[in-house]
């Protein structure tokens, strides 16, 4: 295998000539594959098939309450459903009181907090809408998207902090928090981060809940998304420091909001979201969610927790999953080190777990490969997407997304990846 | 049947001893009976329970789309299920491309297109909270607290309108949005008005439609939370007059803000909602709300359309809760009838479908008989609760919610109301 650092400019031209051919017969093939965004496979959503069984209409009287005060069929239960919230509790590892079990998306609450800070602040604090400056939120690069599409839609100013392979880069969150008022909170996804897969250390964590922040409004959101979603069972190494624990440790007691959902543990779209923080935020979300709504799905909960019903069944619910996850996950790390690794081009994450893998090569190649990647019939994630404002300052990462095509699909969508990445670092050495 | 208001001053106190007498016999029953809430009952509960089998785990997959692009188990989808935005459409009268179905809450839709308009406007007007003086909106009263308690948690401006039996005052509604940039907003429940039952006249809904803001974020938010429930089949003196239909006559397409659910057909609280209104504004509101959400609960929607096809269904299944409510609406009728119909006390709105009865007495009773009440175990909706900012300025007015409640409990329970109308009545008579 050719090494392209060790590669003599003279024979550039000709490797890129063989790259080339390969792209070609490869675009030629007409594929349509997709590894853009972390969709579960039809295989994972079948596993929780059974749900849809767990509250029949026969014998369902019960289980319903059916006539009780607390009909589940009826208004009520604005915290959602007790089972419910025990169960995602012990999901993220707080108590069922410390959670509030909402409708189906966990990006809701976090678009809603925010939107309800704007509006009415954050405990008495001043609204951010009426602030003379507009807030700042703290984004650990590369980070999620739509936690990205939030702030910026309520024209939050968005600072990149770098990311680590243990967390984000502690001495600017601290500088910035710690220094300026204007700061208010931090996208954090602290274990199996989107789209590294890094989880954050136990120092790290630490180092979160002892912030003093300048504004007494400022709150980590710690979208704890892929809490239970680890490609190996028992992996002491991605173990997570609880964030409620150590807030509470350090004197922060209201430091933390936490959000979870059954999305990618039941059916995207289907499952149900909940929202953890400390009893004082509580109490002052709960009184403004009464305004919105009367309460949640409460039958779709007692579904969930049908088949759900504690700890002990989520995890074996994911070591399925898992399962199906981990064999994704080995072929595109083994054929980006096969096509990639030997020649010396690019560098990426092998996550213990969550939904993605990321992709760093040389500046000025991630739109590049991107672009060739969709005429060969590969659909990426956009470029610069997990950036702030879509700007990847250096255009060189990539997130790549293996859940949903088969294995192999994605050992021929990994390979074209491969050699749009051989092609753009080619062409970009060529340009020098 | 003594009449009241014929009653000597001299027999006041001894006709007041024998209610008293009668109050305190109920007192001593020890009884809870409750007509605060707009509840479904459990009976009309039951017959949804069949749609809890309507997507089963076994033969779903075709159903469910497994494995197809647009798998319902998946996210995506963010207008919601095709067939649910063609049914609630019909329901609502507007064909599937200018309905929304999203989560289990019309509320949900209300709150978040105020807490829009709040921080982002309306189809680029000013955002409201940038105003220099708080917007306004028009309240009919009596009216629905769930819709006042959204504009107050907002610091918008309540002005009230008398709502009359065809529908608001339009008189002043047209002075108050013709003359004043300020008022951007009416709640409107136009068919079976919560809490008096009145059905908005054509006439009216063309006047609605005629209306020319002074602001161009004005919108009509027209809640037809009761649309399909009326208590008769085919009662053509409550036919509605489609309001996207006029405004478009009217040459103001985006002048309405339409919503209802299926919290009253199939399970409060497990249903499905919907927002419809012109492409123009809807393409504004989708943008928004993909940064909100990924999507809403489509199995659930598939469940409601695989139970409810289309609105023959729905109108089918409608006619059954109308058997249920029939007679429950009746026996408050005929109670308030006997008990103060005779005796000169009070008057009661006579609805011909939704929730809610209105009851109107002497100025300065509806506190006592709300407190009396609750006193002899009959919990009424707190009194002001149909009023913005909770003032009933002549304090006269009470919302009674015969729906959950067995007929036989109705009947007890309208009796204690009536004793303390009665009561209320003569107390008030006596202090003059």
């Amino acid at each position: 295998m050719i090494s392209y650092p060790a590669l003599p400019i003279e024979e550039l031209a000709s490797e890129l000539a063989e790259q080339q051919e390969r792209y070609d017969a490869y675009k030629h093939l007409g594929l349509k594959l997709n590894m853009a965004r972390g969709k579960p496979s039809p295989e994972q959503l079948d596993l929780s098939l059974p749900m849809l069984n767990a509250v029949p209409a026969d014998g369902s009287q019960d289980m319903l309450h059916a006539g009780a005060a607390d009909d589940l069929r009826n208004y009520g239960t604005p915290e959602g459903l007790p089972e419910m919230r025990a169960v995602l509790g012990a999901v993220m590892g707080v108590p069922a009181a410390n959670v509030l079990a909402g409708g189906n998306s966990s990006l809701t609450w976090m678009h809603n907090l925010v939107s309800l800070a704007m509006t009415h602040g954050v405990l008495g604090s001043t609204p951010w809408a009426k602030l003379d400056e507009p807030p700042v939120f703290l984004c650990p690069v590369p980070g999620y998207d739509r936690h990205f599409a939030i702030t910026e839609h309520f024209g939050i100013t968005m600072v990149p902090v770098p990311l680590k392979e243990d967390g984000p880069d502690m001495d600017v969150v601290e500088q910035q928090v710690q220094s300026n008022a204007q700061v208010k909170g931090i996208w954090c996804v602290p274990r199996f981060s989107n789209p590294t897969g890094c989880v954050y250390s136990d120092e790290i964590v630490e180092r979160f809940a002892a912030l003093a922040p300048a504004a007494e409004d400022f709150r980590i959101y710690w979208d704890n998304a892929y809490v239970v979603h680890g490609l190996a069972a028992d992996d002491a190494s991605t173990k997570l420091r609880n964030i409620k624990e150590a807030c509470e440790a350090a004197a922060h007691p209201n430091l933390w909001y936490q959000f979870t959902s059954t999305s990618k543990i039941t059916f995207a779209g289907g499952g149900v979201a909940a929202f953890a923080s400390s009893e004082e935020n509580l109490a002052s979300i709960k009184a403004a969610m009464g305004v919105q709504s009367i309460g949640p799905d409460k039958i779709n909960q007692l579904r969930h927790v049908q088949f759900l019903p504690n700890l002990e069944a989520v995890n074996a619910h994911m070591t399925q999953q898992a399962a199906l996850l981990e064999p994704k996950f080995a072929m595109v790390l083994r054929v980006l080190s096969e096509e990639l690794g030997s020649a010396g081009i690019g560098a990426w994450t092998q996550p213990r777990g969550g939904y993605f893998i990321t992709y760093t090569g040389a500046p000025n190649t991630a739109r590049r490969i991107v672009g060739l990647a969709a005429k060969a019939g590969v659909v990426l994630t956009p470029a610069g997407a997990p950036f702030p404002y879509g700007n990847d300052p250096l255009d060189n990462v990539i997130r790549i997304a293996p859940s949903y095509p088969s294995v192999d699909e994605l050992e021929t969508a990994t390979r074209i990846f491969a050699v749009c990445a051989r092609i753009a670092e080619l062409e970009n050495r060529m340009e020098k």
